[in-house]
């Protein structure tokens, strides 16, 4: 086995490899790609992977991730300040963005509890939420980190640490993806699915 | 539907859009990822990309991409300059490369001859290695184009110029890929696989 490839491929080749589900033949392909495509192509995403982190800052309110501080949602005075969102990454907020269904505020808590990964609460941006909570205003809490094991204990720590405020603390709703199929999806959702059928005529 | 992804976020997903086989949602997981990842491995990465084509020219000789030329196969006087593989792209050479099989030289055509594309057969590096056939000691040109329509075409273009020099000219061989099944594998390899069948005891 040798490499025939010129070190500037190889170079770039292992540099993709490193990203999450590219192994070896994509990167190779990606690297041919950006050899073969016109100039602008390689040099705009060169530039856009080096300034990512120069240009993004988080938003010294709620944690998004922002070019300027307070985020565009936290300056936005037609948004709800009584309805605050907890996610736990800055894209599931986006993705909650992304639905046009929500009009409040985020609190995004920069991950979850994983003691498997040494990962406690003290980590987590809980006390800022509670910061914000103690300042007034907020009706409501929705805990909207994942259901998975991880996001359930951390919901469950959210809950518990905002119940000394008196605040109504809500969590996601389970069910069908829409789209899904009873026959593939998994029967812990198909379960939640029952539990939380709604009547119809409602 | 809004995009409350930070603009250095929503740039880096539309160059990376640009590649194959990478759509919104992968794009936007691997943006996510640079911005959490160290530092060095969005800069390793940025850098390989934007020096990618600066530091790449192409084989005077066998047109290889090369750091520097003629490329380290051409200059390595341990192979022998007899038997020349006639190649479509640099990827193809890497790959027979790989194998450690081939100790010959190459040459790469830099595309196949592709009428609905528009290419034609004079856009291909044809001349470059007749000239080289012209100035003699080569003993057999090997043509390992791809075996789809346009390599055919290409291998039989190229196959028919060389002729007037009276050097043989092979085709790589068909048939069943290592690791196949016979029940997955198109019925043309198949049908490859039985003519270019061999004696079992040669």
């Amino acid at each position: 086995m040798s490499d025939a490839r010129p070190e500037p491929i190889q170079r770039l080749v292992k540099a993709l490899r490193r990203l999450p589900g590219i192994g070896e033949k994509t990167a190779t392909r990606l690297a041919y790609f950006l050899l073969a495509a016109p100039e602008a192509v390689a040099g705009e995403l060169g530039q856009a992977i080096l300034r990512l982190r120069a240009d993004i800052l988080l938003c010294e309110e709620c944690f998004n991730l922002t070019a300027r501080s307070p985020c565009e949602i936290c300056r936005d005075s037609a948004r709800s300040t009584r309805i605050v969102c907890v996610v736990e990454e800055p894209a599931d907020l986006a993705s909650i963005e992304s639905t046009g269904g929500f009009r409040g505020r985020y609190h995004v808590l920069g991950g979850t509890i994983a003691p498997l990964d040494g990962v406690g609460p003290e980590s987590l941006r809980v006390d800022a939420l509670l910061s914000r909570i103690e300042r007034g205003g907020i009706d409501e809490v929705i805990l909207a980190t994942n259901p998975n094991p991880e996001g359930e204990a951390t919901a469950l720590y959210v809950a518990e640490r905002v119940a000394q405020y008196g605040v109504p603390v809500t969590r996601i709703g389970y069910g069908m993806p829409i789209g899904g199929d009873l026959e593939y999806v998994d029967p812990i959702t198909v379960r939640k699915s029952l539990e939380n059928r709604r009547s119809y005529h409602s």
